[in-house]
């Protein structure tokens, strides 16, 4: 498959200083030849999907994107998808959920330009943003057992990683918040070159953007993290998208059977074409509690147990039918912050059980992503079916409401439609 | 080392009929040689030291010892040693706290003979007798990933886990309960084939029984649970004998760094001798936290983390030092029934940190333990400077008082003294 990724863009940005785009409130998209302009080295002004106000439709707006700074990256986005965070977050009020801001972390792009001392990627190179950075210096990245940067932690933070500042504001000037490093629903952004993966060009742009969180989430947390064995049994509580990734990494790695919990029986249909071979409507046990059924289903536990919900009580239970000897508890999905997880101390203690979180699935995103792309090209991860939905950017809250309502899986967005 | 088994035990015990013991009050000891009695098939009278109230001296008395029954044997105890498990349960009161009960259970000794349908041992057999059984056929003793025995699972039960009756009664016909499947402070004692680990009669006895439980479950965790890797670091909460054994287990597996934490400075001239390279008084931090000190001490965390001493907050300090990206927290302390550990959910979720318990360490009774045993006669393994009290049966409840006084790591009772 071929990519023309210098067609693709129907929108060339104009580019000009960023002084000049904040004076410029009257603005008018310029037609000019993108290719003559200098690259990475001035403002953009582009569209971008602006969430404005806590959990209202994102307006979408001319916005101004600043040069990349030293070892930034500015990216064209070519399409990017919806993940459920953004819509946990855009839902936020302050601190967290801080406005106006640029949500989306799940995104395949093109680079536009570089700041200083990028080598790793240049101009017209393909790549997957990450919410997770990799800068490859550090005791956590130089590590086999750590996926943690810890030059550039985890958090959601508002500005860029390395800097400290926004490369976005608006036609008033305003600044315009970044999101978990990405800030993918914009038709251009700046991204940290640690959290740049440079990708072959010959896969599509609407299965490499998948592997910025979600699918390679789950996907990961069975290869990864769990090391799930073949020929074991998995339960997954939850089949959302990640849920259904962990399914899918799990047949991956060989499980034989894959115990499908949710509490929506809707969805297991679906959950079928991933390889869920059992499906539990929690929904519906009567005197029964889903850890009890599964013990009593598995004869004693499955191997591994992924919740992919987030919730503490959930995690409680999987614990409870996680098979005792060795038996692995792995916590993916999100809870509300300050959440508390208890455990009985005894249940810790006597019953060789292990717990254990899973960020981005364990994955290194500067080797593993390419592991994970290697699989897609030889038909082995079948990343096509995630795919339930594409829209143009003009419709981007039209994904929210397809996502909220739990009618699709991913939904992808073009930037040029 | 040649040990004599044959005169090691100078009280040579009456055999006789279960029967006739019930009706013999006015027991007298018999100087018969033992080596005419029909072993294995008649109730042996002997000496036990009976808890016969929670808490109270153990009253050394005349027991009578029933012939083992299928898969069983009987075991003429050469030396046993205390471990806190016996202290915490002598204190108890029902139901765990049953009595009368024969407490013990880090043990070594002579198979005095065996019930129908055992062949792993016979008469004159050396044996360890452990609270852990391994039947060798169910699922999990077969598999290499659990040491927990699914066909008889670990419990506090009070009579034998095939047959689920006592082999003791005192001189009036009372039952006389059993504890951990071993029940060792007692001359002679029956316990099932799959908990007994015949060994090499060429080890010391007084070193032998320190695998029964403790030693080896410090050791193990730190080996097998925990899989200790060269060059890390390690944090022990609580530098009582099973901490030290991890300390053990870890300098073994290459540990660099062994930080041992106790409120107690007493132990820290101890502690050296084990591997311990550096020491923290946990009573005296002013307003640091053990896990804020810890983090600053390693730069952001101990590789393993153990819990040694049974307190879920200090699990939970424990798990707060562990290294983000890979540490894992190990729960060896035994905490008071029904208590809960909380963790906050984010610290699971986003921290790449892993949470397990280690029962006997991980270890697999009937495989381990004789890794164990080669690296103690390869002087890999310092067996030794674990035994730091020595004395007669006579003398038990000595022992109690030297443990509980915190004086002593392991003092081992022997019984022909």
């Amino acid at each position: 498959m071929d990519f023309n990724y210098k067609t693709m863009n129907r929108r060339p940005p104009l580019t000009q200083s960023q002084d000049d785009a904040v004076s410029s409130p009257s603005f008018q998209i310029s037609l000019m030849d993108e290719s003559s302009a200098v690259t990475g080295v001035q403002s953009i002004r582009c569209r971008a999907a602006v969430c404005r106000k806590p959990g209202e439709p994102l307006v979408i707006e001319e916005i101004s994107v600043a040069p990349p700074m030293a070892r930034e990256v500015r990216i064209r986005i070519i399409c990017t998808s919806l993940c459920h965070t953004d819509i946990s977050v855009w839902k936020l009020k302050d601190p967290l959920g801080i406005v106006p801001r640029i949500l989306g972390h799940e995104a395949f792009g093109v680079v536009e330009g570089v700041g200083e001392d990028v080598n790793e990627v240049k101009e017209g190179d393909t790549v997957i943003p990450t919410f997770m950075a990799d800068c490859g210096d550090c005791e956590d990245c130089l590590s086999n057992n750590s996926n943690l940067c810890s030059k550039f932690p985890f958090s959601m933070s508002s500005v860029m990683p390395r800097h400290g500042t926004s490369r976005f504001t608006d036609l008033n000037g305003e600044v315009i918040h970044h999101f978990l490093y990405v800030s993918s629903f914009s038709e251009y952004t700046v991204v940290d070159v640690a959290y740049v993966i440079k990708v072959d060009p010959a896969i599509p742009p609407n299965r490499a953007c998948l592997l910025s969180c979600g699918v390679a989430t789950g996907v990961g947390a069975a290869w990864k993290t769990a090391n799930v064995k073949k020929g074991s049994t998995v339960a997954i509580f939850g089949l959302g998208s990640i849920g259904l990734a962990v399914a899918e990494g799990a047949r991956l790695c060989g499980a034989s059977r894959i115990i499908g919990i949710d509490i929506n029986p809707d969805k297991f249909e679906v959950a079928k074409k991933f390889g869920v071979t059992e499906l539990l409507n929690s929904g519906r046990l009567e005197d029964k509690s889903v850890s009890q059924v599964i013990n009593e289903m598995t004869g004693g536990g499955a191997d591994y147990c992924f919740e992919c919900v987030g919730m503490a009580s959930l995690v409680q239970e999987a614990f409870a039918c996680c098979r005792q000897g060795w038996g692995k508890t792995i916590v993916l999905g999100v809870e509300k912050p300050g959440a508390i997880l208890s455990l009985n101390f005894f249940d810790i203690l006597l019953r060789g059980k292990t717990i254990m979180g899973s960020l981005y699935g364990g994955l290194k995103p500067k080797s593993d992503i390419h592991t994970l792309i290697k699989w897609y090209t030889e038909k082995k991860l079948e990343l096509d079916k995630f795919v339930t939905h594409e829209i143009g950017f003009g419709d981007i809250n039209e994904a929210f409401d397809l996502l909220i309502e739990g009618k699709c899986l991913r939904c992808v967005i073009w930037m040029n439609k």
